[in-house]
């Protein structure tokens, strides 16, 4: 029966030779790491190498993900598919095994990391997940959702602003079944954090209400099970265990400093590592009794069927229940749901009303809500002005989690990466609100949806100017033009009630990728449409008015300022020109479509093209060519009444013709 | 001789006026600060309304700056050039008393505040500016720099993220003279902050290494009073004095809840406070006896007279530290230095050297550090990486601030906002680094810095696919559009080692706004250039190659996509095609230039034209229209060596050459 040691050095040595291999990598955190990682995965992870996606595994996030031959020789070493081969590709292109964990991308890696702090705030996202479902599904006696959440970490990772959002958020939501390890090495890539980071980072997560285990020996496996199982036994708070490592453990002359952290070891360096380790194997050779005391796949098939026995009996005693919890897990939606939506859109273009997008946006979400269950909405702290709170909602608190809101307090950037753990967990579609300005404190959150394809669903409400009296500071200019740039979002800006209906279904339906859904605060005018143009909107982009014959002009607008080319249009086509108004609520899913939708919308010969929308020009050349004209803003705001504001910049029907006939 | 209450009355009276006659704002926090602010600005704060320039002041930061009245209203008692006109103004259009604080726009402003965490992160900047400054000028028995930094803050600013990474960094720094006010009201726009922020503040603060005070009664003066002397009886550590209050304080009906927090409180409630307060004086009225309680100017005339005196004795014995003093704090560059930037470019030219533009930057650091003192580095915690410690840098550290460089740990948001206040403070230009992919975290500062004309130098390296094996996480893709497309902000992406220089040269010149430059992890090859092409690399594009004629093709490119793009003029003109390559680094730059110059540049009857950069294309159709192409990346990246990855996308000159072909 090989030590604990011996089992991790099977991770140090795959470690080093992959990152050798490779000539890239770093090998610093999964050396240091190893020890409690062996502790974990043999005395305590519940999951199934054959069935990575079984719904109640515990989860297992590695938030420094820079150290990905960790997780990625976990994975080998327990069972799941991936070959000494793959870890021998590792950081090559098209292998499972890129140089961070890339959700999708290789079995059993839950989360896309690199960028610190967000793995930690996923994790948060996981717990929340498992614990509002659990309060959704189980019954007594019937505990179908019972796992925990496992998550790594750095001193990287506790640096970031994000870390403190998310323990807080953690801590007053007592999310018992989050366990966290800290990598307390004292090396950052700049050197000794004493000197950059000299927290009392115990203290720290009492203040938010965290039990607190350590500092221990993070190479003493059997002191780390007996913290894991101190964290365990506390079911009212996270808890945090304080590892003291020393980087690189193993590599005789590097280690404990930072050289070892993002560089290969070296030839030599590897070697006296193999020498100070006792192996004696070849690179990628691992001897099969230290995959035989790694390997999992027995044991996570017997708790799997445990589980599934368990699962079994719910069903006979709430099989609706049992099914919803099913459908909920595969992500798909109630089987009316899209024919309710479409006639919740069709009601809408009747009623005709002239609301903020806001507003309609919770319509919305009152109609959609009670169909959906696994909406779960939020707001950083603006839920009144974001109308993210439907009147069917109910925002969680640590003594209760029935319920499908959270308060996330003001914390843009945790609440967005805690929505992406909650979506990746499954059995949510998780929705939250800020104003759009502030889509920038939680930037590479959506980058990391986008990425990793995870369909959160962001709520920016006051998108333009239209904001006000607030001013320059909260007043979006450039944020619609640098989120439509990011790959992989689709980003909605409606220009009524009817489109954000549209742009509603829409999110909710996507399953590969997030959405962004931009919101007016001041009301817009409900424009008419026939049936086909209403069929239309989905698309993306549509010819929302038209003229007779072929168009001289095309006006294309989104949101807000639709209002004003639809208005325009109807001046100028007085004085004779054939004008067509085009709405782009999406220009993401408008360039989806097939070439003969999109030339029927913007013919290519018509180049007397203006588009107005009040936010940065630059990207929209793209529709109007070196020849057209942007109506647009390319500075910050004032602060001032909308209207005013409006008038000042020159979003008016006034000017818009003016510009237009400039192009006649 | 009024009392405190009366005279924070004033604010009360004055805010919740202002307020009411916008119709829009927020009375809470100026009116549950009141007390606070009036202890402090009465009888500690040391500035001359007279002079709001006047270099050894007291800094004043308001983090909360929804709570702007409570500023206006201090600055217009106290004596600034502030008139109760200008408080009548509140919120409208060209007023001096816009929404939020706006660094520029009013008397006594020191920073732009609004966006929630980052005024908190001003101040930190503030004060290790102070220190830092201190260490480069004061002499034994001759303190000419000895000031405080105090700054208001209410839970939304210790909820966000960057609270953490700044605080965290101030205790590690042992910022003495940073005072911080927490208004403890218990309230924010969702409710009742207990329900998602259970913080036990004190206690995380103390594990900051802070010394906390309090909670002590926010409404009493005395008491604030008594806490302000022991928070600058410690100078080794900064102190949080938590104030207990109640947001709107003294609206007998609305105070103690959020609904006091951002809107105005109604005519009725208005009435109603005036009752409760004992405020019988009409809207926008003062009485003369609090004016008199408030009026600064006389003591702040005297406080600089004072320091006036000490500064011309520092003179006497220190004439050149003296004049070097004056010209750090009048932000004037030393003459010499454009001289000696302009021969260094020269030698780039002529040297020839094909290397990293990270390289060339730090060798430019080397040449310009020696010369420029108020050059004030920095990184995230990649300075090995980043290569922004040149070879004279020192760091500071909390017991010996004689230096120029600060490791921030891994804080790019937080590194950025301390820039910002270290450049607002005044005598340093700052510069900081970290991966481009990362300016996401940091997004919403460069916003500030843009906005607030704020010349600090954001350095991003690794800035395409040429990051290689770190993989799609820390790949930039849409960053540099996103980047270009914020107002006001120059984004360099030098080519070589000679464009950076110059990129660095303009950054450091530049004083109305801040500068991003991106560079390269790989190597990129060197470009030939005449004496007139030299000289136009300062105009932010220019033509690097040119055919004899007219052109009949451009290729525009930027940074590392610029070697591909003349070695494809090459084979093309080779095959007698009339090619023209432009190199852009900085398209904001060039778009500033005049009109001739763009169109010598890039004539607008040559419509075959090929952009290729590493990066998102949608801004680039700005630059070749319906008809021309980009070759560009609107995906995510992969992990992989570089070499493949350029290969993989489609960066290389036989792509270049066919996709210029199809045009032709």
């Amino acid at each position: 029966m090989p030590s604990r040691r011996e089992l991790a050095n099977a991770i140090r040595a795959l470690s080093m030779d992959a990152v050798q291999q490779a000539n890239s990598g770093h090998p610093g955190a999964p050396m240091g790491m190893a020890d409690i990682a062996e502790s974990l995965w043999n005395g305590f992870l519940r999951h199934n190498p054959a069935n990575p996606h079984w719904a109640d595994r515990d989860r297992f996030v590695l938030s420094n993900g820079h150290g990905s031959m960790l997780l990625y020789s976990l994975l080998h070493l327990s069972g799941y598919a991936l070959s000494v081969e793959d870890l021998k590709a590792f950081r090559q292109l098209g292998s499972k095994t890129p140089g961070h964990p890339e959700y999708g991308m290789t079995p059993g890696v839950e989360t896309t990391t690199g960028p610190l702090g967000q793995g930690l705030a996923n994790a948060v996202g996981m717990a929340i997940a498992e614990k509002t479902l659990a309060a959704h599904f189980n019954k007594p006696g019937h505990s179908i959702v019972d796992h925990h959440t496992y998550v790594f970490l750095g001193d990287g990772c506790l640096m970031e602003g994000i870390s403190h959002e998310v323990c807080s958020l953690a801590g007053t939501l007592g999310l018992g079944k989050l366990i966290a390890f800290y990598d307390d090495n004292g090396i950052s890539i700049d050197g000794d954090v004493e000197h950059w980071f000299a927290d009392d980072t115990a203290k720290r997560f009492e203040a938010y209400g965290w039990q607190v285990l350590g500092p221990l020996d993070g190479h003493d496996g059997d002191a780390v099970a007996a913290a894991i199982e101190a964290a365990r036994a506390e079911t009212a708070r996270p808890s945090l265990i304080v590892c003291k490592t020393i980087i690189g453990f193993g590599a005789p002359n590097k280690q404990g400093g930072h050289d070892v952290h993002g560089a290969p070891l070296g030839k030599d360096e590897v070697a006296a590592a193999r020498a100070q380790l006792g192996w004696e194997h070849p690179p990628f050779v691992v001897p099969a009794e230290l995959y035989a005391g790694w390997d999992a796949r027995q044991r996570g098939a017997g708790q799997e069927t445990e589980w599934n026995a368990r699962f079994a009996a719910y069903r006979t005693v709430f099989p609706a229940l049992a099914a919803e919890f099913e459908r909920r897990l595969r992500g798909e939606l109630p089987k009316p749901f899209a024919g309710h939506a479409g006639e919740f859109i069709a009601a809408a273009q009747t009623a005709g009303e002239s609301i903020a997008t806001r507003v309609a946006s919770q319509r919305v979400l009152n109609a959609f809500g009670p169909q959906l269950p696994e909406l779960f909405g939020g707001s950083a702290d603006l839920t009144p002005s974001n109308n993210t709170f439907w009147k069917g909602a109910k925002a969680i608190r640590h003594d209760d989690f029935a319920g499908d809101y959270i308060n996330y307090g003001v914390r843009e950037f945790g609440m967005s990466a805690v929505m992406n753990g909650m979506a990746l967990h499954g059995g949510f579609i998780p929705y939250g609100g800020t104003f759009l300005v502030f889509s920038d404190y939680a930037r590479n959150a959506l980058r990391v949806a986008a990425l990793a394809k995870i369909p959160s669903i962001f709520v920016y409400t006051h998108d333009s100017i239209g904001l006000g009296e607030d001013g320059p500071t909260h007043q979006p200019i450039e944020q619609l033009a640098s989120l439509r740039v990011m790959p992989g979002i689709a980003v909605w800006r409606p220009c009524d009630a009817v489109e954000a209906a549209v742009a509603w279904q829409a999110a909710i339906e996507r399953r590969d990728g997030p959405s962004v859904l931009v919101f007016s605060r001041q009301n817009l005018p409900h424009q008419a449409r026939d049936a086909a143009t209403l069929a239309n909107v989905a698309r993306g982009g549509y010819v929302l008015v038209d003229c007779q014959g072929s168009p001289e002009l095309i006006l294309i607008a989104t949101g807000s300022e639709i209002g004003i080319a639809v208005t325009a249009a109807t001046e100028l086509s007085a004085r004779g020109v054939a004008v067509r108004v085009v709405s782009l609520p999406c220009t993401e899913v408008f360039e989806a479509q097939d070439a003969a939708y999109r030339e029927s919308v913007l013919p290519n010969d018509c180049r007397r093209r203006v588009v107005i929308e009040a936010g940065a020009t630059a990207p929209w050349y793209k529709y109007v060519g070196l020849d057209g004209r942007v109506v647009g803003l390319d500075r910050f705001g004032e602060s001032a009444p909308a209207g005013k504001l409006f008038e000042h910049f020159g979003f008016t029907v006034a000017n818009v013709v003016k510009v237009a006939e400039e192009l006649l």
